[in-house]
């Protein structure tokens, strides 16, 4: 197939109308030059194929859909930190877009979980970059080992549903690209998406579907990305703009307008052939290879799908509290399950994302099977209102009184997990609260099942009771998985994915959320998720990457490739982990760094690695880590890159953020080569870093300290002047001793720099 | 005197050079015009006089100037909250200023305290803009009372040493208005100083010293300052572009480049001799003012300057812990005074406001002279060295042992209230806190007197003490003051001005501070000082507003002048405050005020009124505050204006802002005439903030809400869709049930937006 060949032959007007959609879901097809149109389906975690591909209304519509599995969101799947499950998964959503006909699945998601207000954090899947960019790329290559494409979005820093369409995320360079973009860097770098889907709202006052800097000069140039770009449905406000800014492809169609800009502009020269061209290759790529790559799938094992989704919402749930080993229950002879969500559980949030499911586990049904035969009572708990219902909980309350055990299963109302509208707190209802705390009052053994894809806040009623399972948003196999876990025919062994606070207030981007004025300032830069509380020395409900097992396991023999070594070398770690538990279990080991002298703030701590360990009783397994020089770089808005720095690190492995096991110091030497940048206004620390600047320092101090008089800050403490002054501008120091000794501080400072720079200044 | 006569009569050099330094602390004078020199001096807490006003170099020395009261820095005098005494001292100073030949007194400080690093916070007031503007006022009201023109600094958001002269300070329009800029407004609106100093820093991308915005638009045009601009001490980098933006005088001089700059500006016609006859004008103003207006004073009572000082320093004390009242002391038997500060009081911080103090009260002393025979021991206690030295807190432990009672004084490393260094924690020394606990184990009754001018952290020792005492730089009277506490000869009254945290990374500044890349962002927005811990909800060591008296008050009787009021006119708050206790006392009454239904997010509460009375045992006075419309209003970014809006707001009484006594709810009538900003992204919740847009929405919501089924936003809860997506565009919303209802959702936008805005859009 020769694309190029095509384009020639294109007509202006085929090419024009080939970058918007045809309808809702297509692109164009031009039958005379055999270009088929190309199907889409939302999907992070199943295809919601619509019934009418060529529907050209309803684009927002939640109409039923084709049925397809239900797999866990986002938010659930990223805390079984499974590289290989996910990507299973992705295969297995690719199978089924191959017999729906789908050729590009709008997925995954892959932004930060800024707040945990943001409506869409069910979709998402960290607050952290580098696990998040992992999983997005686990999940990529299985769909695309099928041949049908991804297309990862929402690019970028759509971290919030509030005025998405038009609030304007203002982030620093640095954090930028270090926490958001580095997210999407990831996975596009290690599983080079077909497609990325721009986001609806604007960048540092720019419309991401017309950020040039952002879709070319970043995501195209510098990252070498060369699939097609595709605007979020209806981010397009401009077509030339947006087509001159990166966007191949509007979505959705038809778009008389656009296709009249379009025209337009090409006749005014306002946009050039060439770059109508480049978009319609990157498109036509994308139609073609989706028909010549496209895996022949004869018919799907539904079952075998539904079964996967039960294994992937087991992986995802995580353990939060066990106290006195309340589970796995052990053979009760009553249970009391109370709680609507036992019997309607959700499998998922609202909005564009909601699939038809092929399949259902329900939580009640699965545990009766499992309960041998244990009575069961059951109370529905609570309806989603706010309002306490005394005589519901009354209900409950009586229940658990006369069983052994009580699971108190929990739901927030749908609104709170929906595309396009945040929540306004993280608190479960004021009556499911005192439903937790009455029965738990009741009854000492309960249980706390949470059905829901965002932290909650579990302040007010944790110390209540004895467990707390999260069991997030879980897909159709949840309800099988949840009772699998509860009787321990599977151990839990899902970990934490993003921070838990103790209360919505606590949270990074509390202060700025949700922005005004049409602005939301990124106020807490870098330090977003663990990142921010680690920093703020800050006490959090559950730490990033904390889950409990039905086992133990212990760590030892930390070992590092060399305790010196150079950045372009990388690391290599090994460390051994037992099972010092009696059941068999899966681990999930973390690895993070910590960057002991940076010139620039950086986190207390940033993962780097993690690896998954499925162990016997008693079995130990040597696992290893490489880290490369990315992994120790951070970006510098001054050089407008990534650096690494001579100095130490320490290497850290843990069960969370917070549980730190062992640690190893290690020297990095750089390799980074850097222009000097010392001028007239750099502090002495800057001289400092220099290496030329720190000999001419030295041995101007030693010029100086001559007259030791003048290089005491204050006469009470010893500290000399160079010290207390590390952070104060060499000039101005100078000016400072200017009284006292035979120098003109302008001259100095001028021979300074031209000794630095090797010229005159 | 006809300035516009003179100006006619002066050459373009002669201009030029008026409006640069003559000297160090001089400007020019003009002899065949009769225009005399100007005279400056820092001053802030006293008069720093240079010996020789001539001096040419040496302008960052800190030789040794003309002797001068010293009072305590303003962060001590802050504490007072007491206008009429910041008056007193004000005065004080003019009539020294005038003894001395000094014209302009360059001070107060009116930076806020955003980090409690900064190095010169010190020679700020507070955290709080209603409380710096009131003071400073005040302070230079005093000042120029005498006909000595003051020089209100540093404009603006120098709120950090670090980088000071190159760092830019990031803030948002918003924050700038209500925070930084707040405190100037006030303090220029309410006396009018002769002089404002612009400061080093640059304002989002723009130096001080060049934005025209700032000094033009917002400071003269806006706020009708009608005196002169002047520079801080080597804050002008191009003179040109710094006139045109609007400092009148550079300081200091000579500085031939500027001359030259100037002179060529005008022969290039780049810069208009309009511009530079404005820069005069505002200059000889000035001038001929000083001759003018000056006081004469015979001779100065320099000892009733020294008692002053004394009163002053001792209204500024805050005593922070007094358990089992155990100050006053009680005619001890014995006392153990430990550290060095008891005999070498910090009575100012480092920099360009140190002045050479004509007497001085040792502590130590003045104890010893009430300690009516009692057994006085000594131990120095401490260096100012980091590392423990065992042997000197032996010694200190063996007298407290001794002793009836100890008292520690504490003051830090000098280098760490210093002028252009910042601090990098907000610990005392490790062998400080060592001394400290060993002391306290030692003896029960132990108090620390903290003799600094930031806040320490005390989290590591202040449960082992019974007693804390914070005295400041306290000036040259406050070793009697320091003891008139102690022993009960004057009851404490001081109330913290500013917030201290229980450790450094609680402070809202933390994350961002102190920035990199030439650039701190001030992430925190308006929620600075009190704001910030209020709004995270966060525990503070001692609250903004903060202190302990030896007698007890009860606030009662809280009256407004009307439970519902017009904007305009105004409200009267009444209450009623008695002594309770059994000795006379002074409290300091807070008003703060709480919006509770604002568009934009507001702080929880804010200082918008306090009180200062005088109270015998068991008197009761009613006192009264009056708010006005700008006490309600906040600045809206959109109408870049300052707006109030109807609704309830609670005024709260307290003794601190974290000790709220009475609380009356009120509603606010707004007179604000807002133009319509209704579009096609507005938000729900917008429209309903609209009165025209609320009667229209809520008509259109009646004829959807007939199609009940479609309104619901998920099927398990009732919420309806008009309340779950108040934050959502509205335009969305008709999109989302567009598929369902018969209206096209663009032409219904177009239709509304043009009923609301009365056409046809």
């Amino acid at each position: 197939m020769d694309i190029n060949e095509i384009i020639n032959q294109m007509t202006i007007k085929e090419k024009a109308a080939l970058c918007i959609g045809a309808s809702a879901w297509c692109t164009a097809s031009v039958r005379r030059l055999g270009i088929p149109q190309m199907v889409m389906a939302d999907g992070p975690h199943g295809v919601r194929r619509a019934e009418n591909i060529d529907e050209v209304h309803n684009i927002y519509s939640l109409r039923k859909s084709l049925p397809s599995t239900c797999f866990p969101t986002a938010s659930a799947v990223a805390c079984t930190w499974d590289i290989q499950l996910l990507t299973e998964m992705g295969e297995a959503i690719g199978k089924e877009c191959i017999v729906q006909g789908v050729d590009i699945l709008l997925g995954p998601g892959n932004n930060m979980k800024r707040t945990p207000l943001c409506g869409r954090n069910f979709e998402y899947f960290s607050e952290d970059p580098y696990l998040s960019g992992d999983l997005a790329a686990a999940f990529i290559n299985g769909v695309q080992s099928k041949g049908v494409g991804a297309a990862l979005k929402h690019f970028i820093a759509n971290n919030q549903e509030y005025k998405r369409y038009t609030t304007s995320a203002e982030i620093d360079e640095r954090t930028l690209r270090e926490i958001y973009l580095t997210a999407f860097e990831r996975a596009i770098k290690k599983s080079k998406p077909w497609a990325i889907m721009c986001s609806y709202n604007k960048l540092n006052g720019i419309y991401c579907s017309e950020n040039h800097e952002l879709l070319t000069e970043i995501l195209r140039e510098e990252w070498g990305f060369d699939g097609f770009i595709i605007s979020d449905w209806g981010a397009v406000h401009d077509r030339t703009e947006s087509l001159k800014a990166g966007v191949d492809l509007e979505m959705p169609g038809p778009q008389k307008k656009s296709f009249k800009n379009l025209i337009k502009a090409i006749n005014n020269g306002e946009l050039t052939e060439k770059a109508l061209n480049d978009a319609v290759k990157c498109i036509l790529k994308a139609v073609f290879k989706s028909k010549e790559e496209k895996k022949s799938v004869e018919d799907i094992d539904i079952n075998s799908h539904h079964e996967l989704a039960r294994k992937i919402a087991s992986e995802s749930m995580v353990l939060l509290k066990n106290n006195e080993n309340i589970l796995p229950m052990t053979k009760p002879k009553s249970i009391a399950i109370i709680g609507k969500a036992a019997k309607t559980p959700h499998i998922q949030g609202g909005g564009s994302s909601e699939v038809n499911p092929s399949n259902l586990d329900i939580p009640y049904e699965e545990i009766v099977k499992l309960a041998e035969g244990a009575k069961i009572f059951y109370e529905e708990g609570y309806t989603m209102k706010e309002e306490i219902n005394p005589v519901m909980i009354d209900k409950a309350v009586s229940i658990a009184k006369d069983a052994e055990i009580a699971l108190v299963f929990l739901a927030l109302p749908s609104h709170k997990e929906f595309e396009s509208y945040d929540r306004e707190d993280i608190k479960l209802t004021k009556h499911q609260i005192q439903l937790i705390k009455s029965v738990a009052l009741a009854q000492p053994k309960t249980v706390v099942i949470l059905n829901t894809g965002s932290p909650v806040s579990m302040k007010e009623w944790i110390d209540d009771v004895q467990g707390v399972l999260y069991s997030w948003l879980m897909g159709q196999g949840g309800g099988k998985a949840v009772a699998d876990i509860l009787f321990g025919k599977i151990n839990p062994s899902g970990r934490l994915a993003e921070t838990f606070p103790i209360k919505l207030s606590d949270s990074p981007a509390y202060i700025n959320y949700p922005g005004e004025n049409n602005k939301v300032i990124y106020g807490e830069g870098i330090f977003m998720g663990y990142r921010y509380y680690d920093k703020k020395e800050m006490e959090v409900q559950f730490p990033f990457g904390y889950g409990l097992s039905y086992t133990t396991f212990k760590y030892s023999n930390l070992k590092v490739s060399s305790d010196e070594f150079k950045d372009v070398d990388g690391l290599t770690i090994t460390l051994d982990v037992k099972n010092t538990g009696k059941m068999a279990g899966k681990d999930i080991i973390q690895l993070y760094i910590s960057d002991k002298e940076a010139r620039l703030a950086r986190p207390i701590k940033e993962l780097k690695g993690f690896k998954k360990v499925d162990l016997k009783p008693g079995e130990t397994k040597t696992i290893s880590f490489k880290l490369e020089e990315r992994d120790f770089a951070y970006y510098h808005p001054k050089y407008k890159r990534w650096i690494t720095e001579d100095g130490e690190f320490e290497i850290m492995i843990g069960k969370s953020s917070r549980d730190i096991s062992l640690i190893k110091k290690v020297r990095l030497i750089s390799t980074t080569q850097l222009p000097c940048t010392l001028d007239y206004n750099s502090t002495v620390r800057e001289w400092l870093e220099d290496k030329k600047g720190k000999e001419i320092i030295e041995s101007l101090s030693k010029e100086i300290m001559n007259r030791k008089d003048f290089m005491r800050l204050s006469s009470d403490s010893n500290v000399d002047i160079w010290k207390a002054a590390q952070d104060t501008q060499l000039i101005f120091l100078l000016k400072q001793i200017s009284w006292a000794l035979p120098l003109v501080p302008d001259i100095i400072m001028s021979r300074l720099l031209s000794k630095v720079h090797g010229e005159r200044k």
